[in-house]
């Protein structure tokens, strides 16, 4: 396995660093952002958070707009960034911003020509983890987050792995995408037209399905969505996601901000509120 | 005077805005961007900090990547940060990133063709401030900042007008353009051959002869420079800044940080310190 290191720039005292590495769910090379706290240099083994980004995103956006690593300095945590699909030129892309490289949407798709390269679920929930845990001083503790298409991808990755995260948040998520038209082209595109598959990758539905018991609990839940959001009507439906939690009994908090929109202005303003509620869940467990 | 809003992002419970102007002094289209902090939307006029960019960055770089919303709304302070040149199919350019549009070296160009536009001192010191202090609820006291050409640019300004400007910092400023590639270029380019005008735009020269006295104070400096910063020995030369403070005995305060690069990680890593520093200038005056 050959992991190239692309850049280090010092930050808060911890370091911000992007690797290159061959993918084996992705069967092409793929680039990551971490963030290392100093704690990480001291000889102690952090937690890590990872950031699933929104339609168009690199691993960069994040961490060069969020000011995510003040706070992950102070709390001592590390942060993960990936990029959003499979990259390449042997890669299967589309005209559209919302489908092909760059928009992965965080699926294992199963329809040619898209299933070669795009399984980013696995990339995620199995790959990912497996390479950072066994590169860098971190523990087994994990936490989610992400914005918009990546929003998505922490709600589901962690209602589906319940055991396997200890919190989970997202700003402005496309909470149902079996119904907003973002979802529906990527899901017919990357799952095909039998709709019945797509529920496995829709946080509304996992939410109202999801249960307590056998060992298994709820996993912690942030939702923070701006109310001045361009598409908030149209492609995030939070209401079906409150409604989803409302039916389940699912602990989910979801914060409605006046006058925020969908850049990385709001993500920002309230960063140090989802990271210490990740930081709360991460130190106590 | 036709002032046009271009976009408006809530961030910090302020406003992060951008706004294009005709420019007089540089005769072409401008745009620059404000963030107005919450106590600015609350009947409250707030001072202002003007930010100076580097080579190749607009007004969006900065506001993008410094995480300065938090403290500027915390500390109850307005920021503006101005495009680096003069712009358009009509204005000089260079091939090279570091003459012509995207660096413009905040001086009054006298050759030609740069004349006709290259005119960014005056835009700084007399233009922008008339335009914002017309526009926004802020008060007539200014602090000024910025890094790499734009630090150069915020010492040059600021020690040449001390009356106008409470405080001053810069971060791995090129403080002796004289005497280094990047300033030798430009000066050429915009000022001329004739060395011997090129030292009013030169910050170790300017506070190797400033003095106090005649109702005029030493404006209050703070310098950050970065320890891994490629550009450190053969571009910045802080330490002729240094000596020039020592010579004339300016309260200049350099600080040298291992480890840090040129990159905004450093910047956004010495924020705080750096608005904390201005605000108290700002507001004891």
């Amino acid at each position: 396995m050959t992991v190239e290191n692309l850049s280090s720039n010092k930050s808060f005292g911890g370091w911000n660093k992007q690797y290159s590495h061959q993918s084996t769910s992705l069967n092409c090379a793929m680039r990551f952002a971490i963030y290392l706290p100093p704690q990480a240099s001291n000889g102690q083994k952090v937690p890590v958070l990872y950031w699933l980004s929104g339609l168009t995103c690199s691993d960069e956006n994040f961490m060069h707009k969020a000011g995510a690593q003040r706070l992950a300095a102070e709390l001592g945590m590390a942060i993960v960034a990936p990029d959003t699909s499979p990259r390449g030129r042997d890669v299967a892309d589309d005209e559209g911003y919302d489908l092909g490289q760059g928009a992965g949407f965080y699926v294992n798709a199963t329809q040619a020509p898209w299933n070669k390269h795009y399984q980013m679920y696995d990339y995620i929930v199995h790959e990912l983890p497996a390479l950072i845990e066994s590169m860098f001083p971190v523990t087994d503790k994990r936490s989610i987050a992400g914005h918009s298409m990546g929003g998505h991808g922490a709600l589901v990755i962690a209602l589906r792995n319940s055991a396997a995260y200890q919190s989970v948040s997202a700003y402005s998520p496309i909470s149902n995408p079996i119904n907003c038209p973002w979802g529906k082209k990527a899901f017919t595109a990357y799952l095909g037209r039998d709709t019945s598959v797509w529920s496995d990758y829709d946080a509304s539905t996992l939410m109202r399905n999801a249960s307590e018991g056998n060992g298994l609990s709820f996993v912690p839940a942030l939702v923070s969505q701006g109310e001045a959001d361009d598409f908030l009507v149209e492609q995030l439906k939070p209401e079906m996601l409150q409604a989803a939690a409302k039916a389940s009994g699912y602990p989910l908090v979801l914060e409605s901000h006046e006058g925020y929109d969908h850049s990385y202005f709001f993500i920002a303003s309230f960063m140090e509120q989802h990271l210490k509620f990740h930081a709360e869940y991460l130190k106590s467990n």
